[in-house]
């Protein structure tokens, strides 16, 4: 049978393919949780952690199961041992999914009045939806998506 | 009544805060699937959209309603608009929290048996937790973590 395994169990019980948390490096974490919390509305209980060194850090919950952090740079470096270097806004992007047009234009606009630096207009995309790109203070970068294909992806 | 507004809705509806997807910039798109896939043992349909210019991409299922998707460098800075820079690994790091020590070693370990390179060993942490890094073949840093305390952040 298909599942008949030799000594019935998995020999390598494989990582759960789940996030829990997303940290963002910054510069200015008083600067960041403004931004998070005031311009985007994101809920946090503000900055934890100052007791301990490098210690200072911003939750927020997203959707269920996940958190967003914001952590200096220089906490993330001392704490991974990975040494602090120039900044680049092209390692990653965080997808913001939304269910129309209007509703990519609404946060967007959100951003824009919340200090983040639009770095493309929303536009409609090469695969038939319509997207925009903004940076948060620190350079990091958020895409905002309609895409009516999305969950069939993956 | 607390719960009376002027014309009976919200001014401004705020930005829902979740995260739909985390896109990865890669440098070698099928090093990188072949990672996650092979590797680490995340379920993808594997390099999609080869047809389009930039196009070319790769999608994993996490957690309900979230993705987590590998892109060149190259099209995430063409479609941005950013420009391609010498990449930097504390941007961010992506947390996977697990619920006892014991599970941070299993999945050290399949990620360095993988090909990661182990940054920081798992070893106890100053908030009273066990974890450790590791980078994927493009640098991206994970924290594997086990931390009592982490449902109540946020």
């Amino acid at each position: 049978m298909e599942n008949d395994r030799p000594y019935g169990r998995e020999p390598h019980p494989s990582m759960n393919p789940h996030i829990t948390l997303l940290t963002l490096g910054v510069d200015d974490l008083e600067r960041a949780v403004a931004f998070y919390r005031d311009g985007l509305g994101f809920s946090t209980k503000g900055i934890i952690g100052t007791e301990f060194e490098n210690g200072a850090v911003a939750f927020f919950n997203l959707q269920s199961g996940l958190k967003l952090a914001l952590w200096p740079r220089k906490s993330l470096s001392a704490d991974s041992g990975l040494p602090l270097r120039a900044s680049s806004a092209i390692e990653f992007s965080i997808g913001h999914n939304v269910s129309s047009q209007h509703e990519v234009d609404a946060v967007m606009r959100q951003a824009e009045q919340a200090g983040a630096k639009i770095v493309k207009p929303a536009q409609p995309t090469f695969y038939g939806g319509y997207a925009g790109y903004f940076q948060d203070p620190d350079g990091h970068l958020w895409e905002v998506a309609f895409n009516p294909g999305f969950a069939s992806l993956g």
